[in-house]
């Protein structure tokens, strides 16, 4: 039976609880609309901890875009009832009022990571990932975070975070769930159209191509020019990024004399995808 | 045996040894030099905890003036022997690469109460109190920490630090302690010459005369203004606030219709004083 919980005060009575008897909290931080990818981190949460909570809150903070915010999808009965599924101890769905009460006046910041790629496209994001994050490990006193591969560089943010601020949270990656075509999943897709969603996995494909190109000693260059050709010819519009970086800092990487991570951002009709692949 | 401790993992698992037990850490951060104004508030963390650590880092973030930050003064063994008297358990004393590690790039920031009075005259001096205060919170984790009222402005901060955050430390504000003459302690006051010494109370006891003017219906403007030309006859220069503000936010306070409290910052010869009363 997995527990609604919606306050601060209720969480922290509820783990204090566990604390108490000695147990190991994991924490999910989503927001919501659950798909297999969601549904593989508290997997794995329940496999390395004692007791597990997922939390729910589509955090404004993190929207650079009001009609992205808008049109977030939610769906609190069915995520409900796939935590319940997998045995999920505590869903945290708080609201907004909850999360920033009046007065509330803090930014978590972070330089460097946060700069390039996502952070050059939606100015603010990872002040909201960062300041949010900080306080779901406060409130659910996690001694272990699943994030998802799918967001890679989120996952190097909230790395960065609690290294930074020597929160006691270990952060624990785990691989992008895909569907069987390839493509990452993510809440967003079901606003694709249908012919869209046909388009879509095509994304993955051309990735792997140009990421099997530069393994086979094609200069990065090349096989990202020609991948971009690629898309923009499948039907993607807009790519605000596909790069080559570090696996080590997200820098600009040429070649793989270091290990590398190919990162992609682009639009699809109205919908923004992001993914990314080893190389 | 008060055990000095260096490192932030060190620190870590004697932490969690004592929190297998259930006991209850106090933290009072400090930047050592340390006066009886730090030893009564880690009195206060005896009596309110099982565990008390006495933190010793002159943060380097938090000073926007290098020479300040050179000639703060500094004395290890010393202190050290006075948190054996008081029976401290621990002496936390890291380097600045402990706590700054290459790579380190995260800040906390906070609008609003940082902004006025101090925030205004020390750029960044509150990013660098809130980043650290997050550090240590989060390296001590401890349950209680206790701040003293003399950094009134420092100790709103910090409450909203914890509250806005999620962090679950209580901050216990604690009376500032004065000589005999009325000076609030301070580890800058050895700074002071003979001279400068004896004039320093003065501040007290202009402050107190100010404070009962307003309580006796005078307006705030006017007994401000005449503590002013008092304070500069007495000999202190360039007095960078002298206000009434409002218990709750630090708003600017006219009268006494909400509870007020008058904070001041001023230069005498070459070392600036801060102290606050309430009105």
């Amino acid at each position: 039976m997995t527990q609604v919980i919606r306050t601060a005060a209720e969480l922290r009575d509820k783990v204090a609880a566990w604390k108490r008897s000695g147990m190991l909290v994991g924490v999910v931080p989503t927001m919501g609309a659950l798909h297999d990818g969601h549904l593989s981190l508290a997997r794995a949460a329940r496999e390395q901890s004692d007791r597990v909570i997922v939390t729910v809150f589509v955090n404004p903070m993190q929207f650079n875009n009001a009609s992205d915010l808008d049109k977030y999808p939610r769906d609190e009965a069915k995520d409900l009832a796939l935590l319940e599924a997998e045995g999920v101890d505590v869903l945290f769905a708080p609201g907004v009022d909850e999360v920033y009460p009046d007065g509330f006046a803090t930014t978590v910041s972070i330089k460097g990571i946060t700069e390039p790629l996502e952070g050059a496209f939606r100015p603010g994001h990872f002040d909201g990932v960062a300041t949010v994050c900080s306080k779901l490990f406060g409130m659910t006193q996690a001694g272990r975070a699943f994030f998802g591969e799918k967001d890679w560089q989120q996952l190097q943010v909230v790395q960065r975070l609690v290294r930074d601020l020597n929160i006691p949270t270990r952060i624990i990656g785990c691989p992008t769930i895909r569907e069987e075509d390839g493509l990452a999943m993510s809440s967003r897709n079901v606003r694709l159209t249908e012919a869209e969603r046909e388009v879509a996995p095509r994304l993955h494909e051309i990735m792997q191509l140009a990421a099997a190109e530069i393994r086979d000693g094609v200069s990065a260059q090349i096989a990202l020019t020609n991948a971009e050709a690629a898309l923009l010819e499948a039907g993607f519009r807009e790519i605000e990024y596909l790069e080559l970086r570090t696996v080590d800092g997200l820098r600009p990487a040429e070649d793989l004399s270091e290990p590398a991570r190919m990162l992609v951002a682009l639009w699809l009709g109205d919908v923004r995808l992001i993914d990314n692949i080893a190389v």
